[in-house]
């Protein structure tokens, strides 16, 4: 295919278009035909944008355009250097979409100011490409998802080109690093393509950038070494690039056609090197060459706003005003501000023009998940606390089913710990995702496996993200602890729901699920470095119309929230669950009641028959709900008068206040759970600030106890690890001990037989290396039932 | 430089004994030396610890050792598969130092038993390589940053070489995998030299790894793109390994110190490929080929204990006593269990082991910093409130001068944002470090800068982590949004130190210095993506020894806290800052004062005269005390009989009560400044509830409202982010009418007034793009005064 002078010329145009309303949404608020001489009252007073990357997305748009048309291809473009909002905007306000979206900026001149003054202008549009940005799933923000989002936009979507402009500073970072190895992930039957397009632009904020100053051949080998065949387009000459990227893109989009039409057509899914794109084009191209002496274009100094005295410099105002004509704006638009025919014809189509595919926008295409009913996987409870299951291990049946159901839109993430999680399950019926090296005894790969494993939270993330906002469904199974690599992830997308949830024309989404197990408690193997539960935290800082917290205390409470989760949209769902052998307490109907209330008495376990309790014994988490029995089965034996009630929390946020979260318990509810006047007794999975944090309101707050992690921690026995963060079962009786009024005396002998049992416990945890037999096997008493 | 066959027969006794002694951790708790037939009751109960790796950390440290005595090498190996902890224990008791930091743990028979006994056991040592280990500064767990830290450790120090084992499971990661570019930061003059050594054996927990299954050609490739001149050991015969690897060792360490003779001598420090070795040995080498018919060695089944039912099933017993015998411990160690001479002398001895190098116990080598006294940069301010200053750009000034006069032990990382921080006085002094191409115009490139900027978060901690943790200073400066990037990086090394201090041969080193700014308030040019204060909140879920927090309010504040956090030793100090033209309140005198507090009035800003307030309005950070002070100006204004206390905290940790952290603030000066009945206004930087978690014990904590940040923002000006959040001086005005008794009818039209000013400044902002102009350039009032 070659590509005819004419129809450079018509793209040139388009790109002098695109820049011209780049430059424009950075400087005016006004006269934006420049219909009259540019005045210091036409510019915004603060000036606030990036322009460097800018043309260069133009630039790569425009030539996306052609090769849409041409090829007849579904492709979108994730805009890795974020910063360029503004030629995003711009594109998406030449195809019309911008329009279709938001009617009140019309194309025409009207519309154009008004795109304008918008721009990073209180109550307009952010400054980067965002959520209100059609055609985008990717917020330019924070650097280095983009190639992660690229690629788990083409998984499952056989017939999708994903383009994928990566800056040179983004490509410094880890999670970008590592995000090009995803070619090794990639089904060239039933995944789509991604097209990577390495800009090189030379810098980043002030200096330059590592891929841009290392020697060419250096740099192709890198991007060989990471398994794909670049393809260098370079110039300053816009004539001289125009047919290179042409060229290019030609070349590239005829080999992955051939490599797919090899796999699909021929069976031959061998891996092999996915074409890409290296760009190398001035910073700030077509702007300002210098600007007070100093050079801009070309340099790091046109990254932002290249010339900013505008309004009081007439010097500065001449150079802007000279900048804007040189994209011969009058060309481009007609009397009323339009773009001219040619130009409106460029692009692609409906749903074809990537500022309106709906794959940008994935909840257009959301499918519900087939889900096989959950009662089918729950385990038999005959009696409370009497009985173990492995929680996680009943979940990989279910999700089994799930993958077996739904073949084409419901993938498994995590590092490398499916198994190691006792999710082994789904292996089944499908394989780890794997289009590298296969070696006899490998077990479960395969090019078009569900589950994708790779040591990197940061590509797990990044897959499900770009997977689920292009209208699919999944589940990021993790170890507790190491959750926290993706917490700048898991803010930025949490601010992705956030905002698309004010925007009308954004469809909701499938949630995000993460399953955190290998938790905190059990971390026998790896002690300290691998334990932290404080992700919670992080994630109760967001938006409470985003975030959903579940800590099922077993198998069956673990089955009905997961499936509540996998119906959800538009929610960060996080569900810590345990993966060790621990005692179920309620039958398949029970946990379903439960898990509906999101908390509730265990009313096997109390003894208040309802009425005033002399002391609350509250849980969240497997572990914690585990000692607390225990605690209650003493309390109950050596104190039969006490009256003891017994609350399990399941969905945290229903312990803030109903102003506060969707969840949250009114506080009338509250207060007859809790009481307002009796000791509660909080052991909580995490640690124990949260739980102050979210009750901090309620009446009973000061008579509020929690105990939790406090950061003590090694290699040792299940046993010893609660007892060094006071969590165990014998410190949770004296601690009622010490909050019940008038127990001081009465039960001083338990109390000093509690920490006895303790130093007995320990002595023996370190005599013989496990823990004591009557703690490892402890059930719920039969004469507590 | 040959090595002869008599030499490798000594380093393949050195490794079997160090093999033999690293299966014994994990299985052994009796009868170390097997002088008797392996009973069960030898065997541990609970089988904790990972064999995959070690063997080939083994194999490494073994023949380290050989090039460290041959070449007298100042050297220290980070063990990227910290799951190798048997491995590096094993070599520290072999070379005498576990003996001489452990003197219980003799180098004989009954240490060897306790060494055994002691692993991941129940008061015994954990898993991985940590704190406890002698020679590291790297903990194994969280997988990614062993490069990162290799580089900071080799950062000026010239003599050193840190042989860096890089696990292909790691090298997924992507902090990994943007740490080999590493090679554009090393000054051959004045740097040291970092030998990766990748470690292929192919597997991670349960699958192949990405680096194993690709060509070796593309391996090479992506690594020589890297900047590396990879050279390939491959093999799984010992005594062809230990030849190719003996060999290759020499070839690297060769062309490492002619890279430095070339920099040194001849002043050619032109960017070379540095040499790096790619050792491909099977997974739990010299380990069970086979278990109950499956194959172990050389697959993932050898990842933690290949054969775990020793106790109970016969042939498994009989499995691990061939596996140990075949060592042949008989020759390795004496009657006394002591190895054998010929080992006692293979390794280098004194401060040239490996495991004694005082670099892996960098307090021993750490200096005071020279630090000029910061008076000499403070501001001067004359009345609180009247004039402006940028509070980075000042601190950079003090920056710069630490700079010259610690020439060769401290450095300052960023994401590249130095200038943007308005820090660029240290360039006055210095560079940025940079060795790939230069280009006419670049902005302060030299291979010997002491300011580090790379987009990549992950590599400026993992950089100034390795770099304090061998005994330097450092300053890591970035936006605040994107520390959370390296949330999980923070929490390691916070457990790091905390771990550190209850070690007593462990020597306090430099504190990790975090400059936030770029700061949630004034994200003009970026908006919603660049807007989360939560790192504070990660923060402080860490041990109260090791964490402090300050939120200096104007530019001498922060001179204070910055001289004393570089001062300081075994902290994670957090400072957030402003770098916007902002108001000056106190004189250096008063700022010492203040800051030495950690929290107290602002008498200038009061009124009532020291005696019981009607309301306390409270601060923290710069922005919440500008909004602070200007509704306190408006109450004292409208309401004049009102008597108001302004409190500002500088020093989070104040908040809490002594019994939690060591800065809290006893309980009674609390009430006292707080008061216990009072309504307190509290202007918090961050997440509000941040303020509660600390201050819910308080007496007066049911008084007590707090203002944050709520999740709420955009590009936007600075007042509307304030108002979009209700921290402006309006709301604040208006939070105070709100509870302070018998305010509500009589301030009814001043609250009114409030709320319409708001709306005023909305529409202003929304019209002119701007905030009022009374808003902006608000300054403490004369009146106040």
């Amino acid at each position: 295919m070659t590509v005819d002078d004419e129809e450079l010329a018509r793209i040139d145009a388009y790109w002098r278009a695109a820049d011209y309303l780049s430059v424009g949404q950075i400087y005016l608020m006004a006269n934006p035909l420049l219909r009259e001489p540019l005045r210091p009252e036409h510019v915004k007073p603060r000036l606030l944008g990036h322009w460097g990357t800018s043309p260069g997305l133009n630039l790569c748009y425009a030539h996306l355009n052609r090769v849409i048309e041409a090829r007849e291809l579904d492709m979108i473009m994730v805009v890795g250097p974020g910063h360029g909002g503004p030629a995003a905007v711009a594109n998406a306000w030449l195809e019309g979409t911008y329009t279709e979206v938001y009617p009140h900026v019309t194309r025409d001149a009207r519309g154009m100011e008004r795109l304008f003054r918008q721009f990073s202008f209180p109550g307009g549009v952010p400054s980067h490409v965002a959520p209100e940005t059609p055609g985008s799933i990717h917020e330019g923000g924070e650097l280095g998802y983009s190639l992660a989002h690229a690629y788990g936009a083409a998984f499952d979507n056989p017939d999708l080109v994903v383009a994928c402009v990566v800056g040179d500073g983004e490509s410094e970072t880890g999670p970008l690093a590592a995000s090009w190895h995803s070619t090794k992930f990639v089904d060239p039957v039933s995944d789509g393509a991604v097209l990577p397009i390495l800009h090189l632009n030379g810098y980043k904020i002030a200096g330059p950038t590592i891929p841009a100053r290392i020697p060419e051949d250096e740099l192709l080998r890198l991007l060989e070494g990471y398994g794909h065949r670049p393809i260098v387009v370079a110039g300053d000459d816009p004539v001289t690039v125009h047919r290179a990227l042409a060229a290019a893109l030609d070349d590239a989009l005829d080999d992955i056609a051939a490599i797919q039409r090899r796999a699909r057509v021929d069976g031959d899914t061998t891996r092999r090197r996915w074409p890409m794109i290296v760009l190398r084009t001035p910073k700030g191209w077509t702007g300002p060459r210098e600007v007070d002496g100093l050079p801009v274009e070309g340099t790091w100094r046109a990254h932002q706003v290249p010339v900013t005295g505008v309004r009081t410099n007439p010097e500065h105002l001449g150079l802007l005003e000279d900048w804007l004509r040189s994209y011969r704006p009058d060309e481009l638009f007609d009397a009323d501000g339009v773009p001219v025919p040619e130009l409106r014809e460029l692009p692609p189509s409906g749903s074809r023009r990537m500022s309106a595919s709906p794959h940008a926008n994935g909840g257009l295409l959301l499918r519900d998940l087939e889900l096989p009913d959950f009662h089918a996987y729950t385990v038999d409870v005959k009696e409370p606390g009497t009985a173990t299951s492995e929680a996680t291990r009943v979940l990989g049946a279910l999700l089994r089913d799930v993958i077996a159901a739904n073949p084409d839109d419901f993938r498994i993430m995590g590092p490398d710990e499916t198994a190691s999680n006792r999710l082994q399950a789904v292996f089944d019926v499908t394989d780890r995702a794997w289009n590298a090296a296969r070696l006899a005894g490998d077990d479960h790969l395969a090019t078009h496996g569900r589950v994708m494993e790779v040591l990197s939270e940061h590509l797990c993330q990044g897959w499900l993200e770009g997977y689920l906002l292009t209208g699919r469904h999944g589940l990021f199974n993790c170890y507790e602890a190491f959750i926290h690599i993706v917490d700048a992830m898991f803010n930025q997308h949490a601010k992705w729901l956030e905002t698309s949830r004010r925007i009308p024309w954004r469809r909701p989404v499938a949630s995000l699920n993460y399953l955190l197990t290998s938790h905190v408690w059990r971390q026998d193997h790896n002690g300290f470095s691998h334990q932290d539960p404080g992700f919670l935290d992080i994630v109760m800082n967001k938006s409470p119309e985003v975030v959903r917290v579940y800590l099922p205390p077993d198998a069956n409470t673990l089955l009905s929230v997961a499936d509540h989760c996998l119906r959800s949209r538009d929610y960060v769902n996080v569900i810590v669950a345990g993966k060790q052998p621990a005692l179920t307490y309620l039958t398949a109907e029970q946990a379903v009641a439960h898990c509906t209330r999101g908390l509730g008495t265990f009313d096997w376990a109390c003894n208040d028959d309802g009425d005033d309790p002399d002391v609350v014994m509250a849980c969240a988490g497997d572990i914690p709900t585990l000692e607390t029995l225990a605690a209650v089965a003493l309390l109950r034996e050596h104190l039969p008068e006490l009256k003891v009630r017994v609350v399990n929390v399941v969905d945290l946020m229903r312990l803030q206040p109903d102003t506060e979260h969707p969840h949250g318990l009114p506080d009338r509810e509250f207060d007859t759970l809790f009481t307002t006047d009796k000791p509660i007794i909080f052991a909580f999975h995490g640690y124990p600030w949260l739980i102050h944090r979210l009750t901090y309101r309620r009446h009973g707050h000061h008579n509020l106890h929690v105990r939790g992690y406090k950061e003590q921690g090694t290699t040792t026995t299940p046993f010893d690890m609660v007892m060094l963060n006071d969590l165990d079962r014998y410190h949770l009786v004296m601690d009622a001990i010490d909050r019940v009024d008038g127990l001081e005396t009465r039960a001083a002998h338990l109390r000093q037989r509690m920490a006895d049992e303790r130093l007995r416990a320990r002595a023996h945890t370190r005599e013989h290396g496990e823990d004591p037999a009557a703690v490892r096997d402890w059930t719920w008493p039969e004469a507590g039932r």
